[in-house]
């Protein structure tokens, strides 16, 4: 191999990578990294909370700048875009954005760290002025400029999962009036509806108008601007509107190079999170597939704590390292206004379709032991495999101090425990922290007893 | 064996046992159970936050009174104590604390949890009024009548463990001027000294005189009453004493009556929890000693979670059940005014004394993604194996949010991960809730580079 590393993409995945292999390999390797937009390493997650106004300025979001990359030795090539792929002759195709010019730049090493595209349905007036997405810092100034030029009253929300919720909450924070429309029979289907039922109730106790069950049909425009949202025939007025409908695996330059792609569309990779088949190819980040360790199956999770840890890997294993991505267990935590909101490993339709057979529980504990103040509500939803006892999946919603929570349950998850093992888990334990039986433990325990009774 | 279980000591482990046993089995077990005290089912953790003023009433400390206990078929005898056990015989002498007469009670099933009893050196002055303990509800009883009664405005805290910081932290809140003396190099010795040397440093900064290295040589007494530590030839004015050195096992009963204790003083048990070499005589809570699934060896952990755990795995057992308690990995967590404090698995001299070689490492996170608003510092550090790369153990130190995080470590330690393994755990990310890397997987990977260096 040479010394070449080219890099698609400056966000999380593709700069980790970067900057490690330039900081194990120093001069003896020679990174580009291009990048289309204006930013790199930047928090998409944390754009919500910028709209909100719990973080002042977009650039508090990013966590190194291009001129901070350049500084330690990596040539960053901002506004420049990968066309295509050519693997066998090891090039790609570079369009400069800034004068639409192209070249061909060779590499021996390739990152390919594409990200995720936001999702945006083709209805009816959806190009309209006051419609956003919230992907990008750019996304998140638009809307902030939005807010501040047209003063809009009322606030409609595409989608209830946890960029909708984080959005709504935002949104409630600056003094809309706030709706959140999703097809699905309850916010949040990264839970169970039962559990989801509980986000709901607590998003219209913070006077969030919560319509589910309810397709978008298209968009009302006046003047070119959005004024409201057709839901199941009903007009909901708008002022502003918000799409939080998720993100698709943005593989398409990797699928027209041939490379293999799986049934979400992400790249598939081995275990050293390198491109299946293919030498010096690696790709990570919100553009590829994950194996899931409970399902066993290959899963598409944008999140930026997985493509951190692709980034690592890559990096490492570019320098002549050995590192591996393990999979995932399906942790996720969020959160709307005090209401936390957790879940790992598997719900009850991805148990089901992975062909699993389960007992659940689901019982109700505090944060802290109950004579303490602030003890809060907390509900637990465990998920057991009949069989064996093992553990298969945990929810949790509840107020401060309930989602880190479900860090225990991932660890446990990834050991294969059984409810009955987790019992025995030696976990932290005073009373403004935890009762006597921290909540997880509980509800091991109720899943114990619905075992024996099963 | 026959149907009469005979319980000594009314808390947390004996009242565990007793409840599921009578819940298994009903009609067709007799359970009697002893206290010698006034209350049953009580959480002393609680003592310290009740005695702060966060808790109104001592009885919200009560999680089953015994009138509670006795409507669900408990023949529950409150000051009644056993003073003897005779094994053969399988029968207790128990004493009336009322009117002093004794009897002799047979059993079937025996279960021994008569907890611990408070540290008090034989120092001159220590029977002086205004010195307390800490250990029971009539102690916190006693400091808070005390408190009111005599209007101290001095105190000092003899122990800067757990029970000391938590009592230094209640006296602050009352409003009075606190020194904490303890031999140790630093504060809370369950940490190593350079972690509870952030303690020290946040103690001092909430106005607390924190006195290290230094030996209580005696009290001051004038008129009956204390009013002055004496602490190396000095004299620290005192209106009020607080003793927070710890406990040690209550297992004179039961080494009385020939049953084997370990070097703790605290009783042998089985994985059952059935005392060693006994058929039908179970131990469990403060009196007995626990496996360290680390350290591999037999320790005293006095703690009303594992009291708990033990109580259940008796009850279970007592009722021809089949459970087992696995042993503790170490893990406490606790708090001095807002600063969270955190440990699990071996400090350095105890991995030391397991005769292991490792290497330690310490970093600097944040509770929550960088620019996230109420972003805390939290410093973990980590002791890992030098041949293996298992992780020994951790200790946090910092604000909101940071100790409970070590559940992940002691999920970690149960399953002897390495630390390089540790990396790849998918653990919970949102901005609110957690840097992208998780502080403890930062320091898991500052442990990686260290063994790699080693």
């Amino acid at each position: 191999m040479g010394n070449r590393l080219v890099v698609l993409g400056g966000d999380a995945a593709g700069m980790s990578a970067a900057s490690l292999a330039k900081r194990r390999k120093g001069d003896a390797i020679e990174v580009v990294a291009l990048e289309r937009g204006r930013h790199t390493s930047y928090s998409a997650c944390g754009v919500p909370y910028w709209v909100a106004g719990d973080i002042e300025h977009g650039d508090d979001l990013v966590a190194r700048t291009p001129e901070e990359h350049r500084k330690r030795g990596i040539d960053l090539r901002m506004q420049h875009e990968a066309v295509s792929i050519d693997v066998d002759k090891r090039s790609v195709t570079v369009r400069d954005l800034a004068d639409a010019s192209s070249y061909d730049l060779g590499f021996d090493h390739l990152v390919i760290a594409t990200g995720a595209v936001p999702v945006r349905p083709e209805l009816p007036g959806v190009d309209a002025a006051g419609i956003y997405g919230v992907q990008t810092l750019d996304d998140g100034q638009a809307v902030i400029d939005g807010l501040q030029r047209d003063r809009p009253r009322r606030a409609v929300v595409v989608g209830a999962g946890y960029i909708g919720i984080e959005m709504a909450e935002a949104m409630v924070r600056r003094g809309l009036d706030v709706s959140v429309v999703d097809q699905a029979t309850e916010p949040m289907t990264t839970l169970d509806p039962d559990m989801g039922r509980l986000v709901h109730e607590a998003m219209e106790g913070m006077g969030i108008d919560v319509r589910t069950d309810a397709a978008v049909e298209g968009f009302e425009v006046s003047d070119g601007r959005v004024s409201g949202v057709v839901v199941e025939g009903e007009t909901i007025p708008a002022d502003v509107v918000i799409f939080g409908i998720g993100v698709a695996p943005n593989g398409s330059l990797a699928g027209e190079a041939g490379l293999p792609l799986g049934e979400s569309g992400g790249i598939r990779v081995d275990r050293g999170m390198g491109v299946r088949g293919q030498d010096g190819v690696w790709a990570g980040g919100d553009c590829v597939e994950t194996f899931h360790r409970v399902s066993q199956q290959w899963v598409h999770v944008p999140l930026g704590t997985h493509a951190n840890k692709h980034g690592r890997v890559i990096g490492e294993n570019v320098s002549g390292g050995c590192a591996t991505f393990d999979g995932i267990v399906g942790t996720a935590v969020s959160k709307v206004c005090d209401l936390e909101i957790a879940r790992t490993g598997l719900r009850e339709p991805e148990a089901l379709a992975a062909g699993l057979c389960f007992v659940t529980v689901t019982v109700e504990a505090r944060t802290r032991a109950a004579y303490f103040p602030g003890a809060a509500p907390m509900t637990v939803k465990m998920l057991a495999e009949r069989r064996s006892g093992r553990l298969l999946g945990a929810q949790i919603v509840g107020r401060e101090g309930s989602a880190k929570r479900i860090d225990t349950c991932a660890v446990a998850l990834w050991h294969g425990m059984t409810v009955e093992e987790m019992i025995s888990l030696d976990l932290g334990y005073a009373p403004p922290f935890s009762p006597v039986w921290d909540p997880v433990l509980v509800a091991a325990r109720a899943a114990v007893s619905k075992l024996a009774e099963a």
